[in-house]
């Protein structure tokens, strides 16, 4: 199989440099601990259950809030610091050197634009959230390490941006359609698709992936119970987005799991 | 234990030849990777709980479509390149040599016979699959990577076929109902028993049945949630097949998962 | 902790002797692998989730039918060849030294004393059953593996046997009702509790407590979807049952993974 | 990472000492076997699914009612005796050396205050037991393993005591609120949040908060079967705490497993 050219050594710097012709110039090179955390955060979400086979993970480039960072075409479970590839936010490659390509990238690429706030992205087909994107029935925080979901859980149907398609997000305008139905909230659903997550961090967005799925799972019973439900309410929500959060703790957790360390 | 006479070796080819009697001919020798990929399908739809100690994957004979490859009757986690037996389409083995064989291998005969552009079987136990054969729900593509639903799931009742019987479908009459009821679709439900999952290639049907088993098990959470549900249209599910995926994304994680590599 | 004097050597068999005073005398030696099978089915129910800590698998002794085996008290995933104990059906031990008892043995000693066709013996808080137990729904069987249950599933209330009790079948009156509450079938739930699951051997009884908890899984889920149920019919489960089924594939499936082999 | 200057060394004890000026004195040195126990029961309850990476659980000072030993804020998958610390029933640490605290360490300090009975108390996220927390369905024992719920599970309603809160139990007043809803109960539901468990030893503790977790599972199961349900009776309920129960089966198994031995 081909590698690309980019080489991790122990406290070096990934060089993601060369002669830029028609591609986008590059923001240069990213601290081996920013690329480890992608990596663990792909795994993460493998071994909790959010991602399968499919979906994706990206951060911003740290040096420059036009550039994205994200595997190539692979299995969230399998990526390595190798796997990294450079993306502006039109979600060109700024060296693609024969690498598939996640096709959805354009998720990534049109949130970052719209949203200066956010510096992670997570895509996902989250199994407990899909029934909520096709239903009536709104996502709403069950319990507090859900409270981010206060202010509502926006669903983006496809067939309002592009009619009748093959479902994936191809191209930067569906990507900026979704981006818009996204808003300022950190979460929207995909109908028949899945969700996107986005964070300040990556450690934030990973987390709210995962109390994501735990939220629908756990709504999903609440329902079951019948009767009605007594939800976080908005003005909680906030509170608890106010006082912030120890992400170390779950985030340490999880890393040494998903590294196998 | 009887151990047939079958070679594999490092980069060699499986001879399955021999004096033919009164048993069918051998369409010859199978590349091992071929078998590799076959043994790998089966570890792979144990590993992903589509199959538990019953249920088998066949592949078509890769030089003669007259001729299909399935194991001897084991349990699927077990099966390794040793296991594997050639049959005729009326599932006649072309050198038995003692070894025990699925009795329901009609299902496999039947279908090759009656879909060319099948290459590969699946007959399972998909656990979440069973509620919607004995129920008046129809199973319906809820989320795009079970779009390959699109165009109906059937249900095959064995009584119209057989009246009373033991539910196995222990001859070329019950499988060639089983094929009938399957039509031109890649998935038919069998009532009180399992399903059959058919694709072009085996790594096409194995994600298959495994998205088959995870639509199964999504749509009943949506059942759940109450209210009407948005499938996948049948425009978008055609759209979807048609652009056709990353089969290897998926493939590559699995097998690696089951082979444990 | 006190060790038993069993000596268990490759190959060997097990000596159940020692002067018998006030106790019952031993049916004498077994061979080491009916034993082993006895562990296997213990650590089989762990490792499929029929059993969590508590729970216990007795055989009949293969020579005499007044006599049966099980483990001290253990948690099965634990037992081994030097925890099996013997009993008389009255559920005296032939041999205790100091050794602790289940306190509900009772269950085991009645069901062999009313049952001669019975030779292995199931007794569990089976999860997915429990709900069985305690509801006016009665299970039954929803596809084949399950369909030996097709005569019906009878539910014992301790209460009419016992009034007010701590749930515990503390005393042979109480394992003698539940006996009768059994009748012939192969099994009978126990409300709010679990279930008793008996078979003609070792093998059937597990294979049958397995898919015993798989069944009322997927009851459960087929209740959820709505609307009646097209379950196995009676006289399809006797047709299967006549049949017979490979009991041997699922139980060296499950054996090796359970004895980690 | 700082280490506190605790000691743990083969047969000796632990000396939680030093200079007390503003901090509450300590009550002594805890025998390493105690504080192997209070570890095994962080990572059991990790390894039973009742935490994930939030939780704790906390025993009370063997030497003094008035000091309680719970980890540093740490997922409880990862505790060890090394991070171990001593508060007082303020929940002020004896000495805090730059460790991190879990914030709602009053819940603990509060229950032990109230409760003379208990020596243990376990805080989840139990998620079987969240709906219950958001719903009119009250939780009641549906098995004779969760039998300690027949008196009744209380909900704490966290608005009634504080209003609009970040829902944590961040202070003392919030911690006592919490401790009389809890009355004489071994269990508490917190709304939206969790729950709490007490018991007389950390082993029942344990038990009880992980069948607590599998009663709220299976009444929830019992519940979508429709119709009444034949819960276990106060008087049964009474009667099975009464006969006391079996503690180490289940503790020596869980904590073979949790600790990896």
């Amino acid at each position: 199989m081909h590698r690309p050219a980019i080489v991790i050594a122990a406290g070096a710097l990934i060089c993601v440099s060369g002669p830029a012709s028609a591609q986008p110039a590059s923001a240069g090179s990213v601290d081996p601990a920013v690329i480890e955390n992608l990596v663990a955060a792909s795994r993460i979400l493998a071994e909790q259950g959010v991602v399968d086979a499919f979906g994706h993970v990206s951060i911003r480039h740290p040096a420059n809030p036009n550039r994205f960072l994200m595997s190539r075409a692979l299995a969230p479970a399998l990526v390595t610091a190798d796997d990294i590839m450079e993306f502006d936010l039109d979600s060109n490659p700024v060296e693609q050197r024969g690498r598939g390509m996640f096709i959805e990238r354009f998720i990534h690429g049109e949130i970052y634009k719209a949203r200066p706030d956010v510096n992670a992205v997570v895509h996902s087909h989250s199994p407990a959230v899909i029934p909520f994107g096709v239903s009536q029935v709104r996502m709403r925080p069950i319990m507090h390490t859900g409270s981010f979901l206060y202010a509502g859980v926006p669903v983006w149907e496809i067939r309002e941006a592009g009619g009748a398609t093959d479902m994936l997000v191809r191209n930067g305008a569906l990507g900026k359609s979704l981006a818009e139905k996204l808003g300022d909230k950190p979460v929207a659903l995909m109908r028949g698709h899945g969700d996107v997550v986005v964070g300040p961090t990556v450690q934030r967005a990973v987390i709210r992936a995962i109390y994501t799925e735990v939220n629908a799972r756990l709504q999903t019973i609440a329902i079951s119970l019948g009767g009605p439900i007594n939800f976080i309410s908005p003005e909680e929500g906030a509170l608890r987005e106010q006082a912030g959060g120890d992400d170390s703790r779950a985030w340490d957790l999880w890393k040494a799991k998903a590294m196998g360390k």
